[in-house]
């Protein structure tokens, strides 16, 4: 347990703990990522791929406006199994790219890096290895403040000397592509580091494959990214938002990182006996942010968006006719149709047209005494106000 | 918060308390019905049909075999609002009945009751107001011991005198439809307790209500259902699996409660700082129970259930062809196919068609050197082995 907390950085302290109730020690989920390795190793499973939609918590105080709560969705792919390099990899990265080109959020990024070829670079720069992790999450920050200001608190608050930073400072403004990866593969300090190298290879292979998907002009090689857990052990990325300079909407929407992942290959064996190791690779969305983001769009564009998808309202003309509706309804819903109807016993005929507007309904089936007689129903487009009788 | 926990009766004690962590006290979710109650009086919504589907908690020892978990799904419909009587109710019967059938579970009966006949009964049989919600629990059992033994224990647990327990013994022995409810809206002494004639009106009602939807034939007026949970105020009602002579398993599949619930008008309004009320009824589908017995059914069975629903394997017959199953794939992933392909560069053929057919993969689509030369590739039946260009 004290070794897992540790991967979580930081963030530890915001575990939801729960008190021993019954001899062991709980804690809410805080990922879904360490509940995964932990459910391989209990169950002895090598090789798996799957996908997971569930809550996770924070003992953290909610800025709900912010969009920071303290239970919240997550929604996880990962692939879990002794594989040749960069296969899965490469599918985790077209899965994030999918997404986000399917829900249609706008421009954006993927940035991708491997913590090999960071670990090298500061092996090269002359940190020592047990600077590396408070490094690593200095450099993370480069995101929200520029290169200075992260020099400077490598300088005062991590104690690397000017040189060691700058020197850092030189890989980490890095960005490009296949022509970035050679570069540094060619490197003289950088290709004399056996992990940097590996990481540099296995980028390479990555590209490779993401030319075939043809995916590569929303990917980077942007050697910034180190991403905060203590857990990944190759590959990490990031996709983010681009601002967009044509958005329809007045305010600006937020933008920022919207998914993440990276390789772990270390996690499940921390919760196997034998400490058998099973390597995996997985991304994380952010669908609650992504939600908020879909959510501000439709708002700013007063577009109304349907709650239900109901097909139609079973409606009755005149009093005294429950009974023709209750009946009416169940062949419906009996025939897969969604269908509803107001629970009152005699509504006005009027009120069930408005309800059908309100909710987006575009169908009702009206029920009247004629129709009774005749054996039939009048099926009205609410819309057009057309009817037809069937 | 002290009142609503015994709104759980003897059940608060499995309720997950977290201990006071940033000046709240809280909980596990117990069940879905109390956080929708909270929920609407919260947000002051006065009219709502839902149905959510998620993981409650019980501090309880788990006995895994018999289905009991600490953590597990519930899976809940309810509607709310202030509507024309057993209209609502009706439609929660439909659904259970509905989801019942559609599952084919087998034959099963739905028990209904009405807290207010039940207390009429006691009011009736001359029990003290005080000692219904006690009286009410140990008529529950009435489906797990027969009623000798439930009598013994009213009159030596509950203190009812014998007359009184014989009294209630002759009304919660009776079930049957219409016809009971009739019978019993003319008895004496029930017809005179306003409570118990209020409930069989509705029951009446609700019945002629089932008999428009067509399926009275699998519902049953049953005075001895009880229900322990203490929120309902009308109507309440249960789904048991009943025990099938042509069953083909080896094994009896465990029979039980599958489904239940009931009406709760003043829930909402114990979580309202003005208590207005939003009645509500629902009913909660033992998910958890239903994958179990499906489960049990389709092992018996010998039946093979698939785990994915890949649709094609993309496999290569010769080495160094990787970069072909990757364009591949990535071409039936953006058409929308289900593809899978080995994680491995040289994949032996027989070795992926092997996969295709533990993993129930109907076909292969197989690129070799000559397809690739021809632009074709070839699309193999996995079961019938048959093979075309295309």
């Amino acid at each position: 347990q004290e070794t897992l907390m540790g991967k979580y950085g930081e963030d530890a302290k915001l575990i939801y703990e729960l008190q021993d109730q019954g001899g062991e020690l709980l804690a809410l989920r805080y990922d879904l990522t360490v509940p995964f390795a932990r459910y391989l190793a209990m169950n002895k499973i090598t090789n798996m791929k799957r996908y997971h939609v569930a809550k996770v918590y924070r003992r953290d105080n909610p800025a709900t406006t912010r969009g920071r709560y303290r239970e919240f969705y997550q929604c996880d792919f990962d692939i879990a199994g002794q594989f040749d390099p960069m296969i899965p990899d490469a599918e985790c990265l077209k899965i994030v790219h999918e997404i986000l080109s399917d829900l249609q959020l706008g421009d954006f990024l993927i940035k991708v890096n491997d913590r090999r070829i960071l670990n090298g670079v500061f092996a090269v720069c002359g940190i020592p290895e047990s600077k590396f992790i408070t490094t690593c999450s200095t450099v993370d920050k480069l995101d929200k403040m520029p290169w200075e200001e992260v020099r400077g608190e490598m300088i005062r608050e991590k104690g690397l000397s000017p040189e060691a930073a700058d020197c850092i400072g030189e890989y980490v403004q890095l960005h490009g592509g296949l022509d970035l990866i050679e570069r540094l593969l060619q490197d003289a300090k950088l290709s004399q580091n056996k992990l940097a190298k590996e990481g540099l290879g296995d980028m390479k292979l990555l590209f490779e494959y993401l030319t075939l998907f043809g995916i590569t002009g929303k990917i980077s090689f942007d050697l910034s990214l180190a991403r905060g857990l203590d857990y990944y052990t190759g590959v990490i990325f990031e996709a983010v938002l681009l601002q967009q300079e044509n958005d329809h909407v007045e305010e600006p929407v937020s933008v920022g990182s919207v998914a993440g992942g990276g390789r772990y290959d270390g996690l499940v064996g921390m919760f196997d006996p034998k400490g058998r190791k099973v390597p995996c690779v997985g991304v994380s969305i952010g669908i609650e942010r992504i939600f908020s983001i879909l959510e501000q769009r439709v708002q700013a564009s007063g577009e109304r968006v349907r709650t239900t998808e109901t097909q139609v309202l079973v409606a009755t003309p005149q009093k005294h006719l429950l009974t023709a509706r209750l009946k009416l309804i169940s062949e419906l819903w009996d025939a897969g149709i969604k269908a509803e109807m107001l629970y009152k016993k005699d509504p006005k005929l009027l009120k069930q047209l408005q309800y059908c507007e309100d909710m987006g309904i575009p169908l009702a089936a009206i029920v009247g005494e004629q129709e009774l007689t005749d054996g039939v129903i009048k099926l009205r487009d609410v819309a057009t106000r057309e009817e037809v009788r069937m």
